[in-house]
């Protein structure tokens, strides 16, 4: 149902080229690693967990030519490889933790004939984009409870399926209702100054068949005043301990306006991305992005020369905003004392 | 201190060319009907007040060529004239109101020779300027015992000079509070789909040298609980008898943040604005744009063709979130039903 962000065609990786969007769908195939480390750096796919299956997939089909190689050439090329992509980008953990795994599989089956091991490390990389597709799956049915029939979303930035195996973890809320049928309506705040919302959260939902409309971020008091919104689902760059919430800057306004006008305000993600150490959302750092992102924003400058602009990147919102939130591992309510434990206490999941 | 919009110089109207910001500042001068009703309609001028001004400078320019032509020549050109600029935007109303103005002068004084009734037009057409100016710079007086050193103030859209004869609502109370040196720090929110904030207001206050700091309209409420803003200064197009406020999308979200944060939000407007037919903000009908404003901000497509779009062109902020109005009869503070009074008893002021 949700767009095919990536997938392995037996010998090739084949995924959506995201610079080219939202003007036209273009796929592009990827056969080397010189290919997939281009892809990475110039954003063709991008989002923590597509990058990590990209990377994986990359590795398998650039050994496919080594296949009939010599064990210790074979080893070889994996390790230059891998190497090659891990530092494609350099702080998207996913990327990093995708590449281990595959050398972890390759060093425990050091004795297995290549081509093989080369079928076991393709098995891997297949194996990496599931647990994604699976993972996502779960929390969009954590959601389900509370999705009714035509149900009115907003969202905001783009936790979609662009930037995992397909479902995203927002949006695999609104993948999951339009799949049972629900006619849910997703309201998609375009999110500057980057606008991931237009650029691509309106865009997969279209290619996907869910209703979706647009709006500037100045128009969500306006669209719930208006009665439209029955939930807000945003995704998560980390959760603290407490539930405060780090995500895409807006989020944390997006929070206030939906507790004024009674709108419940959930929170999507995987349990990789709570992080049990950070006490609460004042000890995550905000990092501050460049000024041109806000005076450039839409290819000639839109602001005087030189204008001072303060634009952080992420914000926090507090646990007391939030009503929920939807996990691998089931919808978590109010008090997240105790509600957040089970995160705590499950084993971590494969992907992120 | 604040920038000459436009301004009367004995034979021409000189002006910014406001479609060349905020990548220069381009004086442009007008002499005929023509070059006025093209600087109307291509938004070279904009802002009811400005437009206004610039009308009654325009006809009194036109006419100066004709200054020696018989009497009833003379008014037959008027006429002509004032047919032409009054319709060159059609909903503005501050355009016919100061035409009508300028004919009822040239009515009054049908017997005068003609070179007198010019410099008695050009005198009204200057008056219409200084009782702008006058009425804006009031406004900003009516915020200073509010407005403390150094103040973070935090403005949507541009209810600035640019607009006016260069005192602007909103801003007037900010470049008051500079003329007074409170080094006061202004936060413009850049306001989508058109931007008014980061193109009009971060450009004007620069230009005057008051401190301000660009941000995108998501990034607000992160501002406020960063602890930078005091207060919260907007302006309106229409405030209903009860206090309700409509102004540009966008500025309803802002006051709910406000209150959420404990910063105190007010309204900057003259009496003009108060509508007192309209008993509350739920009989303010709202526009909405095109979507195309939103689809494609500066020039390329930022979001799928053909994509859903909701876009008003204003909001209604309910009088329970207003501090206060910033008029140009002081400030009036809650609750509005008797302190509003005080404008329906006073004599309108001549602009707006």
């Amino acid at each position: 149902m949700p767009v095919e962000t990536i997938r392995w065609e037996g010998d090739h990786v084949r995924m959506i080229d995201q610079t080219r969007l939202p003007a036209e769908k273009v796929e592009i195939e990827i056969r080397t690693v010189p290919e997939m480390v281009e892809a990475i750096r110039s954003l063709r796919i991008r989002g923590a967990p597509a990058i990590g299956i990209g990377a994986a997939m990359g590795l398998v089909a650039a050994l496919l030519p080594h296949r009939d190689a010599g064990s210790d050439t074979f080893h070889e090329r994996l390790e230059a490889f891998a190497s090659e992509l891990e530092v494609a980008r350099p702080t998207a953990v996913n990327l990093r933790w995708a590449i281990e795994r595959m050398r972890r599989v390759a060093r425990e089956h050091r004795d297995m004939a290549v081509p093989a091991l080369w079928e076991r490390l393709e098995e891997e990389a297949v194996a990496i984009f599931e647990e994604d597709r699976e993972m996502c799956r779960r929390i969009g049915e954590a959601a389900q409870g509370v999705i009714r029939e035509r149900a009115g979303i907003l969202t905001h930035c783009n936790a979609g399926g662009l930037a995992t195996s397909g479902y995203g973890t927002a949006l695999a809320c609104a993948y999951v209702a339009h799949e049972r049928g629900k006619a849910v309506r997703v309201f998609a705040d375009e999110t500057r100054p980057l606008l991931q919302g237009s650029r691509l959260t309106a865009w997969e939902l279209m290619e996907s068949g869910v209703d979706v409309t647009l709006i500037c971020d100045d128009m969500t008091a306006a669209t719930m005043a208006r009665g439209d919104i029955d939930l807000v689902i945003v995704g998560a760059d980390r959760i603290a301990a407490n539930g405060d919430t780090a995500n895409k800057i807006g989020t944390y306004g997006v929070a206030i306006l939906a507790r004024e006008h009674g709108i419940p305000f959930y929170v999507a993600a995987p349990r990789t991305t709570f992080d049990f150490d950070t006490p609460t959302g004042a000890q995550i750092p905000i990092e501050e992005r460049s000024p041109e992102e806000v005076t450039h924003g839409f290819g000639s400058a839109t602001a005087p020369a030189g204008v001072k602009v303060f634009s952080p990147a992420f914000d926090v919102t507090p646990h007391r905003y939030i009503a929920g939130f939807f996990t691998d591992a089931g919808l978590l309510e109010a008090p997240f004392e105790t509600s957040l434990q089970v995160l705590k206490e499950a084993v971590p999941a494969a992907v992120r």
